[in-house]
């Protein structure tokens, strides 16, 4: 893509982004729940959205119905896996786009600020269950091919689309399509991107190229034949939570180490180049610690956490079934309870390996314990470890457009989580996979509040461009450009000081114009009153993120001193 | 109570046993489920059934009502605590007798076999909610009043009666109006007997002396803000669940040791008298192992089982609130769960003391495992252990009541579990407090499938009489008399063996008459046949306890090859 081609795909972009958030609006209000059968009818409803717009664009469109299956205890019609293909000059590479149209429940009941399936635009995100994930994601790429289409261009690849509609409840179905559609409707494809995760932390794009895989355990401790009253036998049997507590005691340390002989012995070696792929990543404490909502991280540096997160095994207890977990009191002698585990593994460990070493270590352990319970150990599913080579072509074109829109180079990060259809492209296409996210670390997937966040005044973009008619600008002080040094105010965020600066030129007086109102005006605003500026803010040169907040916001400021004028 | 008064109260006790069936079919029927609040209205009018048969047997009665309470975020008045007088006889003395008319939550889906609030009698047995606990019990109290009015006889004791309609749900006022009626309608009382427990095996009746105490704690740890993806963030924090696992696993032994430093230091020690008692206990490991369907008890002698059940502190884990707790598999790190345990505690364990032993343990360990979450242990109740001398002149006088009904001394037992109302009665009036059970331990209170079992064939009593008609009698050989030697057939059973004694007297064949044809009739015709006897049932003279069982064990019974013939 020319830089000319990129321009004007950038201006057509900003100048359709409320058409855009009305689509998006669009999408959110159909609860397309996968995993309440209930909402069945609405993920089709979903998938049609989309093949419409599909169709719109001329995209040749191919639906894949897997069949039916069951679900609490009814049985339904599994929703489409809907293919597209557009383009197909075979001097082009052809890229192949993964992401799903269902979304994860969501109740305002649960703590959501505002109704899940109304878009709602506040502080310049844009909340909504499936807003990041995965709509957002998943209808940029229609508009892309629209963009070239509206302006005449010609796309620079071909693009070829898997959108199904029970990822967040098991993928039924995806697998088997995905391996026998390799050879015939995704057979030209030259890579994979999947476009269903996040960024490392909130102002920095980022390729992924590792994600951990899971092995789910269940250990089982049958007592007596049902459950008694702690008075009337306690202290006489031997008491399955007793067992099972003592034996998930054995599992890992409260530093996160785990206990289970052997299991580090496979764990692939850190290279000098993974080593040094560490150094530039937009993270710090603060991600995650904002992200948890606490500061109870383990480790001493961001390096030993990331690698903690992406390249070690982890194990976590998730819980107990069958023992009491009501609030109050009950005083129960739980006759069988399951506890919960798994652990996230890593490159080069074999799911087979490490479901025998639990086993074997667990068992050995019980045995210690003198017990009459009975014992049971199962892994309840296992998905393997998975990592590219981020020297791979597509990734080095992707982290190329992306230091083109964002004037950044990207992260290559690793994801601790699992996303198994990604080994499963890797092992049906054998084509690089890569995974782009379009969704920011806080964006809260999965979570209340759900939201996206569409980039503005990004560098070199339109958006950040002066308006048309601006007066000559004499000095540029930009903010925002530096990695860890982030703010609103024009007075931070940056090496050059704004105020040294103006100082040093004798200005008493500074007029402000700009946007957002709420966030960067406001906040430059303020610490231009500070610094011992008059200050005067030009309110119809300003522009909110939320037109519903600019009351409040003016009160604000004039609450603190600054004068609020209209421009002559 | 004469011998001739006992026999004339026996005799009209049995005549009226139908009576008394319905009349309990009636009190089953009302659902007074206390812990439903959209059940509230049946425990009013359980309480207003209760207090018609006590007019109608002319008992003075005085009703409290201790006002509303919150319950399922719905306010509702509290049922009545009724309060009964009969007699007022200063040269006799006074008993107040304590039971409960509400009942525990029961449905059919639970795992019931039958209707739980339609009396069903199968097997010499009454199945329904509340026919044990504490229905039964109660009303037995009336129609003890209710025959010696009928006779014309004196009650040989004043009695005074508090019933309650909250016991199943924290037994909300009681304690204030004990304390309160301490000095007035329950002043002439000079002894408490709660009818509102149960025998410690099938066979033989108890009274129980000592309860223990409870000290309900919970652990929690707080960690991240919100639940985390244990993919994203496995590894990287301190995870709560870990924390609590560990410190769960430092409180008690598979073999029920607690491991809370100095918390043996005051359990009261085993004095001579004591330990006798555990002698003649009806008790084996199989009822245990039957009430608890399994066989995974801890110790080696029945002694030591009963000494951990009664006299012995013990912990157990209850469960963990806010971890995972469904079936299948969630990939959840838990920010804050809630561990829950339990002591019971025995004589002379202070609970202040233990919670503060607790306190400091559960903190200390804590400390070690060098975690960054934050803890907080609490005690959400606690009650003192309770013990009775059985030399106390109610003791004595109930051992000789039950001695004279069943032809047996009754256990003196312990219970493990706890009955508040117990040591509120004991304080407020200082008077002696037994408890006085009438049910059996495999009766399932609380549980699915509740039965009550009145008692058939007692020694001395008009039902273990031969009918007027009876053929001259030659020889009798009783049977079931034996502590450990029980049996339906009367060829077992007994130490005399009736098959040597008839061979003897060259005997060939046996005709069988007699109650109950599903048991003893069937087990005794089964065991003539078997000895090498010609067998001959009189189907006339022998009765089922379900008439719907007859022909099912007429068929059997011919099967067996044994005659079916009528008296002629």
């Amino acid at each position: 893509m020319t830089q000319n081609t990129f321009s004007k795909v950038s201006e057509y972009i900003k100048q359709n982004e409320q058409r855009y958030i009305e689509k998006l609006r669009d999408a959110v209000a159909i609860p397309s729940v996968s995993g309440d059968i209930n909402r069945r009818a609405d993920v089709f409803k979903m998938g049609k959205w989309l093949v419409d717009e599909m169709q719109r664009l001329n995209i040749t469109i191919k639906q894949h119905l897997p069949g039916k299956h069951m679900m609490d205890g009814v049985e339904a019609e599994l929703p489409p896996i809907i293919m597209g293909s557009y383009g197909s000059d075979e001097k082009k590479k052809t890229v192949l786009v993964y992401g799903h149209y269902d979304v994860q429940p969501a109740l305002l009941s649960d703590g959501w600020n505002t109704d899940p399936w109304t878009l709602v635009e506040k502080e310049g995100k844009l909340y909504g269950r499936g807003s990041t994930d995965d709509k957002a994601p998943v209808i940029s790429w229609l508009w892309v091919i629209e963009a070239h289409q509206k302006l005449g261009l010609d796309m620079p690849v071909n693009v070829l689309m898997c959108f199904e509609g029970m990822e967040e409840s098991g993928s039924e179905g995806l697998d088997d399509l995905i391996h026998s559609e390799s050879t015939k409707f995704f057979k030209t494809a030259d890579c994979v991107c999947i476009s269903d995760n996040y960024w490392l932390g909130t102002t920095k794009p980022c390729l992924t190229y590792g994600l951990r895989g899971v092995s789910y355990f269940q250990i089982s401790i049958k007592g007596p034949g049902k459950d008694l009253h702690s008075g009337l036998f306690g202290g006489a049997v031997h008491e399955p939570m007793t067992d099972l507590v003592l034996l998930l005691s054995k599992l890992v340390t409260p530093e996160g180490k785990i206990l289970v002989p052997s299991i580090y012995d496979d764990v692939a070696p850190v290279t000098e180049a993974e080593e040094k792929m560490y150094e530039t990543l937009d993270f710090s404490f603060k991600d995650v610690h904002n992200a948890t909502e606490s500061t109870n991280t383990i480790h001493k540096t961001e390096k030993e956490l990331l690698m903690a997160r992406w390249r070690y095994p982890s194990l976590s207890l998730h819980g107990i079934e069958g023992a009491f977990y009501s609030s109050g009191a009950k005083t129960v002698i739980p006759a069988k309870v399951i506890g919960k585990f798994s652990i996230r593994s890593v490159p080069n460990q074999d799911p087979a390996r490490l479901t025998q070493i639990v086993t074997d270590y667990v068992n050995s352990e019980f045995k210690k314990l003198n017990s009459k319970n009975v014992i049971g150990i199962e892994c309840l599913h296992e998905g393997k470890a998975w990592l590219a080579d981020v020297n791979d072509w597509n990734f080095r074109s992707a982290a190329t457009a992306i230091e083109k829109v964002f004037g950044v180079k990207p992260d290559m990060t690793r994801e601790g989580g699992s996303i198994p259809v990604t080994l499963t492209f890797q092992e049906a296409l054998q084509k690089s996979v890569l995974l782009l996210p379009m969704g920011r670390s806080d964006d809260g997937a999965h979570s209340t509040n759900e939201k996206h966040r569409p980039v503005h005044c990004v560098r070199n973009t339109k958006g950040a461009d002066f308006p048309p008619n601006f007066p000559e600008v004499e000095t540029t002080i930009e903010k925002g450009t530096l990695q860890h040094l982030e703010a609103y105010s024009g007075f931070k965020g940056e090496e050059k000081d704004l105020n040294s600066i103006l100082k040093k030129l004798k200005i008493k007086r500074v007029f402000i114009v700009g946007f957002c109102t709420e966030y960067c005006v406001k906040a430059t605003a303020v610490d231009s009153l500070s610094n011992g500026f008059e200050t005067l803010v030009i309110t119809d040169l300003i522009c909110p993120v939320n037109k519903l907040n600019e009351e409040v916001v003016f009160t604000e400021m004039k609450g603190c001193g600054l004068k609020l004028i209209e421009s002559f």
